[in-house]
């Protein structure tokens, strides 16, 4: 059957035989050469049989514009944007992204290989090709209470998976380096596959010792002279430009005055809203943007088609030319690159068609295991003297660590934190394993006063977080999340203002972006006007606040953690040195 | 124990332990970045822990040498060059190659899987590293008279072999692209790795369709434009500059001249023999020749290191950099490009060391099957009027096919031609099955009077080749490679004038190439002085004569074979049209 169907192709690609579609008057972009021809390109059972002179069955005439391979983006996570799957490769499939590289890291935290299986299934029929990363490091610390430890025994069932390229972005730099057995497990079991890096901040030693245990990607790279140093030391850089991290104009910045050799470069998005790929678009934005910048559309083309390919050994994508698959996005022009059509395996992608959410598993909607939980576990006993402090930083996620008198009240024999406008009260609850396990903080700057405001995504674990002036309005968050098996709710003065439910694991809704996107219409500028300052997005912010590996100090289902010291401490007045 | 080296390796790589070796003070070629960079090149175990500041048990000072990646030649034949494998191999290595992707379609052509196997045999312990392609055409063709049929269920013995990185040149384009069972079947095989071209001439849809096919590379490519098509179809092309064919100028100007994307191109030699590597050099010679036509260094480089080795999916060759095998070739400077040294795992390969030849299987030793070669099998009946005459064209290896009267003599009832100055007598005669089949024809302009010459190199069936003025020195030949087990001969006048024994497999030497070029330094005038001329090199021009893939008229087994036409004469003077 296969040889019967090579020779029709080959027959067709000869011009012995119509093809079954072709495109006509195009500047096709040849990926391979880096340049424009002009030319036919003929197509049959999703695949291109050749550019040249052709005639076709059905013929489209795509009159002068720009025929250029569907775009890869190279490494992202679906969960961070609160929509199926499904639904954020259609929209940015829209946007001419036919590929997508995804490391379903936050499922894989909440419910270990059934939420990698979810990722998988979800994205079996959707019109784009997606391959997955394993992810290397559930848990992303040894602080975190997560859902569960992704270990190399249980990635083996996945090795022949042809959807499944390698080991996803490995975080763990130090366990890489200084040869942690169960990292080296998994480094090994992916030896011969793609290991994406996960590398900011490396010492030039480190950064080789790391480059030198097969891992050959980082996506997490801000600036130009750091992204050489990783590609001399053999690591494809993935230019990220997503909704909170953007390294694009830093990057293609230094490229262009250095007029350097850009073979070892793709383009990422990592974590992009489905309403900024509306707005803005995905991969495309990333092409559009550099060649703003300076970079030769051609070679901005190559990023974002071949090289990605080629970097995940992706044989037949990233190029127009025989026997690649026919994905392609058509630009009007070279210069606005307005996405005028995008094809998946020679077929339309319409615009804005309803999108038909897959269900998932029951237990998968199931997953904010808290039945315990108890009011008093975000009662804060308080010392004399000051107490460690998690102090914001506007517009950043990282935070300072200090120390301050604070607030507190006399109850019996005991004094208590007593949150204000000033200092807040935080906490983490893990909420996987029924443990109820609550660490609570003081935070500054964080400025919401009235109410409560709690997620169940605060990465990596994703426990459920909450900050609040009152322990009743914090507590009436956490419970509500409990009903709604996962979500963002915002409580005021001892009423819920509104909830968004992400009941899939409690990371994402699957009620649709529509829904998602009037809740969070609401719900966030209600959240500003409760006094969170406008350089923090409050959801995303608040996810953050538990993540053990930024720093300088963070709150834990185990008490504040103190980054760079690697240091728990169950209660913030506790051991002020 | 792996990760305890990694261990080890990791403190070496950040400078907390001295490295093994270190490279100091060099220009450091980062083929991954196009550029020179200072530094030191630390290694250890034969692998390199990176590139910066580095303190070595022990230094080797390059005093501002440029320290590159060892060279890929990315196709080669070893058969051809006379010598044994390892030989060559050491020559080229110590150009600077230390990277062969080897076919090894000569010796398959004669033993089969024994002869692959010797190929791989021999090149096990070499100072390089050494990659074989399975031989996708042996026979050539269906006119062929070879030792062996290598159908892909031979092939499949080979398949989880690491060293097999794939299909060889896929010289039956006709096969390919009209869906040929037994050529699919080979395709199909190999359809996870790589597949070796040969596509010279094929017109753009015929290209297109073998592209399709999962061919990607091809070293046959004369020229810019057809290099560009090859490119755009998502071939790779290998640049060939070796003793015959040289195709390196015409397409560097090309490149040189449009300025183009060089990424789709890498160096080969195909075949080079040994005595031009010891002049010349290898595929150094190649990247020298690209900068003098104003190819930039940085780009030749590229094309002779890290482009091959990602071409064949080698991932730890063709760049310095953290975890890649410690290859390097050191130039003294950047125009000249001298080779200074060269080091294999780290370790220098010194010059014109006596190498050990490994010795080889009786039986492939024992592979001119001709016991019963009979003196009137070179007889050749002739009739009335004009005859099929092969035309040599001075300093090609093409042939005119022309019909003309030709001398003859009477013996009895029967006519007999009679070969002169002017017409020689030229047959092959059948060596691998006992069959003894002869097919005699007519030449014109080989030139040889009062002897014979003769080849038991004959491409690519390698059966005996003889031409001569008189059959008795013609038989005198033949026989005398019988008694070698093949080799070259010359006969003058009934007498041996000297055989170069080429007993492995009848191809190769395995006295060492000093006894190869000293007889070859013997033989070669002394046939020119029998009249061959100067254009033509006597043995290599006679070893194509046999090989009916080259226009326009060959000699076989079989008889005199008319390439257009495919079609088969057992008699010179039978049926002009």
């Amino acid at each position: 059957m296969q040889l019967e169907k090579y020779r029709i192709h080959s027959e067709m690609s000869r011009g012995l035989k119509k093809a079954e579609l072709v495109f006509k008057n195009a500047h096709v972009f040849s990926a391979h050469t880096g340049e424009f021809i002009q030319g036919d390109v003929a197509v049959a059972d999703g695949m291109v049989l050749g550019i040249g002179q052709y005639e076709g069955e059905q013929e489209i005439n795509l009159k002068g514009k720009y025929l250029c391979p569907g775009l890869i983006d190279s490494h992202l996570h679906l969960e961070s944007t609160l929509v199926t799957p499904g639904e954020l490769i259609r929209q940015a499939a829209q946007c001419g992204t036919t590929t997508f590289i995804v490391d379903p890291h936050e499922s894989a935290n909440v419910s270990g290989t059934d939420g990698i299986d979810y990722i998988l299934d979800q994205t079996e029929e959707v019109p784009a090709n997606v391959f997955v990363m394993m992810p290397s490091c559930v848990p992303a610390t040894h602080v975190d209470d997560n859902g569960c430890t992704l270990t190399a025994g249980k990635m083996k069932a996945y090795l022949d998976n042809p959807r499944i390229l390698g080991l996803g972005e490995v975080m763990d730099a130090a366990a890489v380096i200084n040869g942690n057995v169960s990292m080296h497990e998994k480094l090994n079991l992916f030896k011969n596959k793609i290991k994406d890096g996960h590398a900011p901040f490396l010492a030039p030693g480190e950064l080789a010792a790391y480059a030198m245990a097969g891992i050959s990607t980082d996506h997490e790279c801000v600036d130009y002279e750091y992204a050489m140093a990783e590609c001399r030391n053999g690591m494809q850089v993935l230019i990220r430009e997503g909704s909170a991290a953007r390294n694009l104009e830093a990057i293609v910045r230094g490229i262009v005055e250095h007029d350097g050799d850009t073979s070892g470069f793709c383009f990422c998005t990592d974590d992009k809203h489905i309403e900024e790929i509306r707005k803005d678009g995905h991969i495309n934005y990333n092409v559009k943007k550099a060649v703003e910048l300076g970079l030769p559309v051609e070679k901005a083309l190559k990023m974002a088609t071949i090289q990605a390919a080629r970097c995940y050994g992706l044989k037949n994508l990233g190029a127009i030319a025989p026997g690649y698959q026919a994905d392609f996005v058509v630009f009007d022009n070279l210069k606005e690159l307005n996405v005028t059509e995008v094809y998946y395996k020679g077929t339309l992608i319409k615009r804005d068609e309803k999108v038909e959410i897959k269900p998932c598993a029951p237990y998968l909607k199931n997953t904010v295991h808290l039945l315990k939980f108890r009011e008093d576990s975000l009662k804060l006993e308080a010392r004399p003297g000051k107490a460690h402090v998690i102090l914001m930083e506007e517009g950043q996620i990282t935070t300072k660590a200090i120390h301050e008198e604070v607030p507190w009240i006399q109850a019996g024999s005991k004094r208590y934190f007593a949150p204000d406008g000033t200092y807040g009260k935080i906490a983490v609850i893990e909420r996987h394993k029924y443990t109820g396990r609550t660490g609570a903080g003081i935070v500054k700057g964080f400025g919401l006063t009235g109410g409560a405001i709690a997620s169940s995504v605060s990465h990596d674990s994703h426990n459920i977080i909450v900050v609040g002036d009152n322990d009743r309005d914090m507590v009436l968050a956490v419970r509500e999340l409990i009903r709604t098996q996962g979500g963002y709710t915002l409580v005021e003065n001892g009423s819920i203002y509104d909830t968004l439910p992400l009941p899939v694991m409690g990371l994402m809704s699957d009620a649709g972006y529509e829904e998602v996107n009037a809740k969070l219409a609401r719900m966030i500028p209600k959240a500003y006007s409760m006094g969170i300052p406008e350089g923090f997005d409050p959801f995303i912010t608040l996810s953050f606040m538990a993540l053990p590996v930024i720093p300088e100090i963070r709150i834990t289902p185990r008490g504040i953690y103190l980054v760079a010291e690697d240091r728990l401490l169950d209660n913030p007045f506790a051991d002020i040195r």
